[in-house]
């Protein structure tokens, strides 16, 4: 059963608010089974709403329309729906009464515009609203159904979940598709698309072969995420829950054998929540010292829920005098592996940390120290650490050479591509990246 | 004229990603007076995305369609964009070359794989990539048009910008669309949306009854954005792009005069850039401590070009014994106005700088020391302060009242609504907003 969206406001279009209805709508029908092939977004004007109705039903089995019920003049969808149904708005009295209720528990009289708001095509069921004024509609045409939802995403989700959902569950039983749809994305860093696509050639050459044995199917596809990696998305088809969540536990292996060193997490877990989760389990607290990155890795660390436990702290030291008084920088250039290196030094001791891990570089546009933009170093300092050989060079998507180890301090240097911003999260997500991979190798894990 | 805009992902009709570049494109056409009157998106299948772009191509003038242009096996819109053309996709040798040399500049091979990015369809204009692999495509079909981007979001707009807009601009003069519409983002914080609204519902009454006067209009949209405020977004429609950006000068005028004491900033101002030339305008240096932020506030000042001549860094001092050992915090509760005072001199002190700016509290979701969640103080250490009496008020969304004035220490106190994550961002911009104020006042611009 193929559902299209399709979302009016000509606030999308002029890019005034972002269309998330949508996207949830897509991730909540995948999670049901039932595929949808196209979004559309039009905007306030009937004749265009109602050719995109048209479009999205001769493609697809039903369509789902959100917004456009509101009570004021640029309110059409119900025109429009009726258009497509060809048959004429009737007012439904009992909604009048509903709405009418409503504005007088909230001691003030009904506009008139709300009146608009009970105007049903005819042939049409309503679904009640129980949040808002507008009522949604089942729309049958034929052997296809057009649902109509408000836009407010609290009042649509809302909706879609008590009364939609159900209705398209039935619906797709009675037509015989049993197939379930689930998805599970494999976090990567350190390897480039195309790199990551290359060691995974096999894989999806795997799948195209057993393509529709026995109703299941599994696919892959590749999503650059910037400072998040490259997501793996593994998609499988099955008769039920169960298949589909088994032939994503094989796939998801089969990944780990070909790429692992790559991947730091699954689903929800992100960089920062996979070195909390480490180190919890290993008793340790963080301490970090950043320059370049002015406390991004310290902001992304507290966004883990029960950071505190393992958190410390940061010092965001921005200035040279700062490196130098709070970290025990030695006077001198700081764009270096020494200073990377008495920061991380400093970061343990002047936080009271068992870890710490610094950052220094040029974040650009201008170079620094003469060192190009991209030039970073981080330090880990770690209890009794020592570099893991012949390791350090996966850890960045670009450039990267392992500096020496002293004192149980390691140093790794990055040549980051890209603009400011890019060469900062890049350079987060590298640091953390170094602290997992030694962390995970500490407690055995990876 | 009209152009459509088509987004290929199956991870956007999955609603694994939300769909971020149709808005944004959306927003720079209508900026440069062109239609767009349809939105699409489709996911990585060739037969749909052709029929996607014939869909597009049958009800506007041009299309624009961004994504499916990696190295990967999912990557097919080059496929697609040439069944559409209904040619031959052929080798370009120069763009081999050139993604070869990129690779090598990394000290990497290049992947196989990657050959595809230099496949062209026969007749289409390459736009070379200057960020990353993947060139675009200008394709004629007849007297339309379709363009082909990457979906990387910040390659598709500095391409978009570079080549495409420039292009469309000049397809559309030789039409003969004689309206210019220019729009300006008026950047608030401190009263609710419909508060805002209420305040300059005169404003709306008076572009209604003036619409349409010799060819111009004014309309006024309000947009709740998070920690960036709520944005009143006005767009004129003129004959020139000087009378419309006379309007657009005329309106903010009259919207300052309504609700200037909200008004932080215009268009691409934010609320770190602003306080960022106060400091360098008055020539002072900002030191920050931040607890429950926990580096956010300085990772949002570093992302401020020429930071380094203002910041001089920030203690995140996420653990008690961090405040009291680098910040001077007696020991006791930290979730209170005075610990908030002592971090805002610890900062000035710790930091070596003017001003002190120090945030402590509880972003939830459990109370700590008997706080609820939200509650929030700010403190703020200046050369000379003194809190300025009845002003407070303002600050924040939620509830706030103004603490005790003590050795030129400001504190307020914040009740903030929302999750963790909300509480901590508006904890940053209502932090930043307060020292917003205190130096306006101070240079007399506020």
């Amino acid at each position: 059963m193929r559902i299209e969206v399709v979302a009016v406001g000509t606030e999308l279009l002029l890019g005034q608010i972002v269309d998330t209805n949508s996207a949830w709508l897509g991730g909540q029908l995948a999670a049901a089974g039932i595929d949808s092939h196209f979004h559309q977004a039009v905007g306030d004007n009937l004749g265009r709403i109602v050719l995109a109705l048209r479009t999205a039903l001769a493609r697809s089995d039903g369509v789902i329309v959100c917004g456009g019920l509101g009570p004021t003049h640029d309110d059409i969808t119900r025109e429009a729906v009726a258009a497509v149904m060809n048959v004429e708005l009737v007012r439904d009295e009992s909604q009048v009464e509903r709405i009418r209720a409503m504005f007088e528990t909230r001691g003030r009289s009904m506009p008139e515009n709300n009146l608009r708001q009970a105007e049903v095509p005819l042939g049409a069921t309503l679904i009640p609203q129980v949040l808002g004024t507008a009522p949604g509609l089942v729309c049958p045409l034929g052997n296809k159904v057009l649902y109509v939802l408000p836009g407010v995403p609290y009042e649509m989700t809302e909706m879609f979940t008590r009364a939609v959902l159900p209705d398209l569950v039935d619906r797709a039983a009675s037509q015989g598709s049993p197939a379930v749809i689930a998805s599970r994305v494999i976090r990567t860093w350190g390897m480039s698309e195309s790199g990551l696509a290359e060691a995974l050639a096999p894989r999806v050459a795997a799948h195209e072969t057993e393509a529709g044995h026995a109703g299941s199917s599994v696919t892959m596809a590749f999503l650059a995420s910037g400072m998040e990696g490259i997501k793996v998305r593994v998609t499988a088809k099955a008769p039920t829950l169960q298949a589909a969540g088994d032939l994503l536990d094989a796939e998801e292996a089969e990944v780990r054998a070909l790429v692992g060193h790559a991947v730091f997490g699954v689903d929800e877990e992100t960089m920062e929540s996979v070195v909390g989760d480490l180190l919890v389990r290993m008793g340790l607290g963080l301490g970090v010292a950043e320059s370049l990155t002015g406390g991004l890795v310290a902001s992304r660390l507290v966004g883990v829920p029960g950071a505190s436990r393992w958190l410390r702290g940061s010092v965001v030291a921005y200035d040279a005098t700062v490196k130098q008084k709070l970290l025990a920088v030695p006077p001198g250039p700081v764009v270096t592996a020494e200073a990377a290196r008495a920061m991380a030094l400093g970061a343990r001791l002047a936080l009271g940390a068992d870890v710490g891990l610094s950052l220094t570089g040029v974040a650009g546009p201008d170079p620094d120290e003469g060192q190009p933009p991209g030039t970073v170093f981080v330090g880990l300092a770690m209890p009794g650490a020592s570099a893991v050989p012949g390791e350090a060079g996966g850890v960045s998507s670009g450039g990267v050479s392992s500096g020496g180890v002293d004192l149980g301090v390691e140093v790794l240097e990055l040549r980051l591509p890209g603009d400011r911003e890019r060469v900062r999260q890049y350079a987060a997500t590298s640091a953390l990246d170094l602290l997992r991979r030694r962390l995970q190798a500490r407690a055995g894990g990876g």
